[in-house]
């Protein structure tokens, strides 16, 4: 395993298995009412976020807790960033102050990489700019993998505003690595334009794919992110690209429906099928904290030759 | 006891007595300097702030934390809540990462109630809207039980903006319960409608309630939520419902002088009062965190049945 | 040692080697990856600011909790303080709720003392207005003494905005305690004007004092505190007392470079020279962690007869 987890594009099978092995046993042990482990006893985990995100933030902080690392969140906002400082200078002072983990949300695409360039404890991106939110692809493989059994040849939908999001990315590049077929449908304008180089089909007829899909990933409309250009009406996106109970009453019977959160609902999933038994909503909360506790282990846990590093760093 | 903590309207009379009992014994641990149980150890309580509340958030925090419990601030600005998230899934959400504990303060009434409907682990009302504040009642009654020995038979006049307060709604109806007498002082456009429903005297003249009264409980002025149909000068409150020195010398001598805080010295009360021997404005601040630990260890804590329910459900 | 620890001006210099000392053995700990210490187990820390400073929060908060106490944020936006509340009420309310230290950054030079003279918990000044910021010159101090492995006799020269700088104020007399012989180089215009009562010599000439400076330490340009009277260009500025590689070359070969962060690199000092191995910038932040446990440590750890004050009190 890497020291860091900045992207599932370069996250080989077997890791991307190990996270997903390991964030069942982790599941297993909150089933049985265990819920502390005190694996990271001493470490400090640092919740970096230069973007408002509380659900992401909180899972984060509550996998810590449960691995008993000390959790500190540093809010850019107010902080020695507006006063000029760069991101390096706050990596460094991270760092200094004994991190032993970043956590890090950022507007800018791949500002963890270079996080991960200037310190020596593990950097994980918790979402950056519209490039990659791997944990969030770790979780929701792991739903798939719960519920259906496998991922090994199963057709995954995912639905939406692809161009803008960084969930779509790092589902599409793990999913791929894990054996599942990944078909894209998104109005023409949210189709990214190098789409071509991925390991995916394209479609612009959900009514089509519907039927021939395992799990239907709906992805939250971003409209803070769109100009009129893209995005017509709420109306038109929902008629053609939501997700309601007509539509899902033609996915196969086993079929799931996954959507990221917070959702809005109404436009693009309604709330008789998010509320529905297929849906996974819920669920992928809950292993959001599994997944990441289980990253969170992998990366900064056990292993002696840990302990070492540290001694004679 | 419940699973939540919503009202004191429907409280029942053992179960409050069993909050003051318990909160007695954890101020009697405080006293004795041991300042960390581990009861709560493993548990999540989260703090659902709807309404910046530093005060109560933080006596919730620590009241959690000395039962050892880990604590999240969700707050709901910057939150999913802004992105359209509903109520009912942002309390899913939470719930599915594992909060075992609700705190929720919420502009409006009822809020809590509807959380308490959707989810599995316990909700405390840490203030709805107009509505109920109930932890705020508990503090205060077990403030005058420790200082006066009882409740019952007691003469308790609550004065000022009865008709915003939740704190005076929670106060009337727990004091009713363990058997103290109220009166309402208040100006006539800051009485409650339904007031006739309520198990209380009302009166506008607090210099002829003074003389018979155990304890004087005074209500912040929420200028923010008044017009000035209802408020006219901050002088003319001052001098008709304000408790000065020169009013304070008319109470009993035993009699106590109560504000839940923060104050605006000067209006609605003198600092000569509040900074008096009578006044117990800092034991209830004292007393509010013992009186949370007791809640939350008599929701969550201990019992065997406890944890057969999440092993099963 | 006193219960407080509000500025360097009257510590004496015994109690700074006491803080040197134990922070060096926290460092060693650290170093020896003995990372949480239980000394401060079921003590409370409130980190009580009323301006944003998230590196020093940050210092604070970790230093707290890797001696295992628990730590509260509490910041005046949104909270009471802005309800009207004074800062004696809020200090009385954050005692009552159990607070064994009170960490106090204020824009106003002598809040901390005031806090100090109203609780029975100790204070530590975190920086207040202008006045002095004592653990920011404590770490210097360490810095210093690791690097060069004394303090008695050293010419350490401060360079830049004197005039609001609190961490000049607390590093001058802090220093002049421990022996040191300190010179200010700074614009006319931002030299105090009761300079001729510190024990410093004052320069305009940066390039006279470096040859025979053992220490340099460049203050941060506060611009949001000076109006253009003060400060004419930033290129005038830097050109007459920013640190760029061919002053750096006019120092002797040992001597240190430093900074309290964060930097604005470009004007008050040069990259080149702020990540060159004579800068301690990044020490300064590590050592800050240890310097504040030893504070902490100091004055709230170990000790009967603290425990027997709190059993009797």
């Amino acid at each position: 395993m890497n020291r860091h987890l900045l992207s599932t594009a370069d996250l080989r099978r077997e890791d991307a298995l190990l996270v997903l092995d390991t964030a069942e046993q982790m599941a297993r042990l909150s089933d049985r009412a265990v819920k502390k482990l005190p694996t990271l006893r001493g470490r400090t985990v640092v919740n970096l976020f230069f973007e408002d995100s509380t659900r992401t933030r909180t899972s984060f902080e509550l996998a810590a807790k449960r691995l008993s690392a000390d959790v500190i969140n540093f809010s850019a906002k107010g902080s020695s960033v507006s006063k000029g400082e760069s991101l390096k200078d706050t990596a460094l002072t991270l760092e200094a102050m004994g991190a032993d983990a970043v956590v890090c949300r950022h507007p800018a695409s791949g500002a963890p990489h270079r996080l991960a360039g200037w310190v020596h404890g593990s950097v994980l991106n918790a979402g950056d700019g519209t490039h990659e939110h791997p944990t969030q692809a770790l979780l929701d493989a792991f739903t798939i993998r719960r519920r259906l059994g496998r991922l090994d040849g199963l057709a995954v939908t995912i639905v939406g505003d692809v161009l803008h999001s960084r969930v779509a990315r790092s589902n599409v590049w793990l999913l791929h690595t894990l054996g599942a077929k990944v078909t894209l449908v998104a109005p023409p304008t949210l189709v990214p334009h190098g789409v071509s180089a991925w390991p995916v089909d394209v479609s612009y007829d959900l009514d089509a794919v519907l039927p021939a899909s395992d799990v239907v990933m709906m992805l939250r409309v971003q409209q803070e992110r769109m100009s009129a250009a893209f995005f017509p009406t709420e109306r038109e996106y929902s008629r053609r690209y939501g997700l309601d109970a007509d539509r899902a009453a033609t996915l196969p019977e086993h079929a799931l429906v996954m959507h990221p959160g917070p959702m809005v609902r109404g436009m693009e999933i309604s709330s008789e099928v998010a509320d529905s038994a297929r849906s996974t909503v819920v669920e992928q909360v809950a292993n959001g904290v599994s997944v990441r506790m289980a990253c969170l282990y992998l990366l900064l846990g056990g292993a002696d030759e840990r302990d070492e590093r540290e001694v004679t760093r």
